[in-house]
């Protein structure tokens, strides 16, 4: 937790907040701090800046805000992600918000298992967890937007050409040849598929949607490391 | 598992590999393979290919191979990466290895507890095994070279002007400023720090040593979202 996260619940005044669970154990057992130390913190959706700890025991973690800094842009991209598997999801969700993405979709594709939708972790309780994780990973306070699209077909017909904004979409799959696309164009929309691939009818599917293929090489890289080695080639 | 990895103990003959164990347990579990089908294989150090599956039972994975494909090149690229915490440190140790690249050295850093070099998860043993799932996840046959530097200040002034090989050094570090490097000649060496960070006296001396600073923004970015962003950017 590079950044304390607050919510509109922890402030008892605007320039004071006091938090309890989470993360007043964080501060004690990790952060070890005292009172007088000072944290990075930001309010969610909102500004960020320092707060200097009044109070720190078992019972509650109270701090005084000085909040004076913007959050970091977001990136112009929407990130299409085939639902990975429970074991994964969250690691992806919160790379997914640290790196910076303004809006992620979760969506169906053939090789994700109908289970994996039915996951605990699926539940927008968790989900928001991880985002917030990412958000105090990277030191940022806006939440990207969180769509599931739990039907590929609909999804990439109707929903996806309208979310390219006129911007450049791209569909990220091993081997499918083709030049790297040139004159990126942002908003930036990026498709990865699942373990295995996206099957081909998918791959005409999100073509005829207006994606450019993007080819990844032979190296076929797990969810979140190809994520991040895209984001990081294209931004 | 993308590839079945097998080792010349494996190889009964030149072109008939016998397996047990994790892979064969995979093989039945996770492919759900059949006595016919093919799977993608490749020797340890050597060829890639198919391997058609002659027997699979609870005892024993054999199969007929045919190898005739070169592994995918390295990137020429040296990672040399502060010692994660253990519970990160197989995640980053497979996606070095994933992601291509020639040699890791992990190294000392003020910010790296003690007890990290002695977790058993730096056993040679472990170590091994997660470079192997990262070669069998980016379709790979060649171990990455391997260092483990327990002291920062011999490594950084006696090693690495030597390992940088003429090539450009990266020193990432949030925050650090600077133009972003232009003109990178290969071999690329990357230096990234610990949770944390570098000390200001690292960085001093990973600059003396001939690393030039790599600016990665205000987003803090995990180890291995880090280490995938940057290996995206640069290649």
């Amino acid at each position: 937790m590079n950044l304390l996260l607050l919510f509109q619940d922890d402030l008892v005044a605007a320039e004071h907040a006091r938090l309890t669970g989470r993360r007043l154990a964080h501060v004690r057992e990790v952060h070890r701090a005292k009172v007088g130390d000072e944290l990075a913190v930001g309010v969610l959706g909102g500004k960020m800046g320092r707060g200097r700890v009044l109070r720190l025991d078992d019972e509650v973690l109270e701090l005084a805000l000085v909040l004076d800094q913007t959050p970091p842009p977001k990136l112009p991209l929407t990130i299409v992600i085939a639902l990975p598997r429970p074991k994964v999801l969250n690691r992806v969700v919160a790379a997914a918000a640290s790196l910076g993405a303004a809006r992620i979709v979760l969506l169906n594709a053939w090789k994700v298992e109908k289970a994996y939708w039915a996951s605990p972790r699926m539940k927008l309780e968790n989900l928001r967890e991880q985002l917030i994780l990412g958000l105090e990973q990277a030191k940022d306070t806006v939440l990207p937007e969180l769509r599931l699209a739990r039907l590929f077909r609909p999804f990439v017909e109707s929903d996806l050409p309208g979310l390219l904004g006129g911007g450049t979409g791209l569909l990220a799959h091993p081997g499918i040849g083709g030049a790297a696309p040139k004159m990126l164009l942002a908003p930036i929309t990026l498709a990865i598929g699942p373990e295995g691939g996206w099957i081909e009818a998918e791959v005409q599917s999100l073509l005829t949607a207006g994606l450019r293929p993007l080819d990844l090489g032979s190296r076929i890289l797990r969810t979140e490391t190809a994520l991040a080695a895209l984001v990081g080639r294209l931004f």
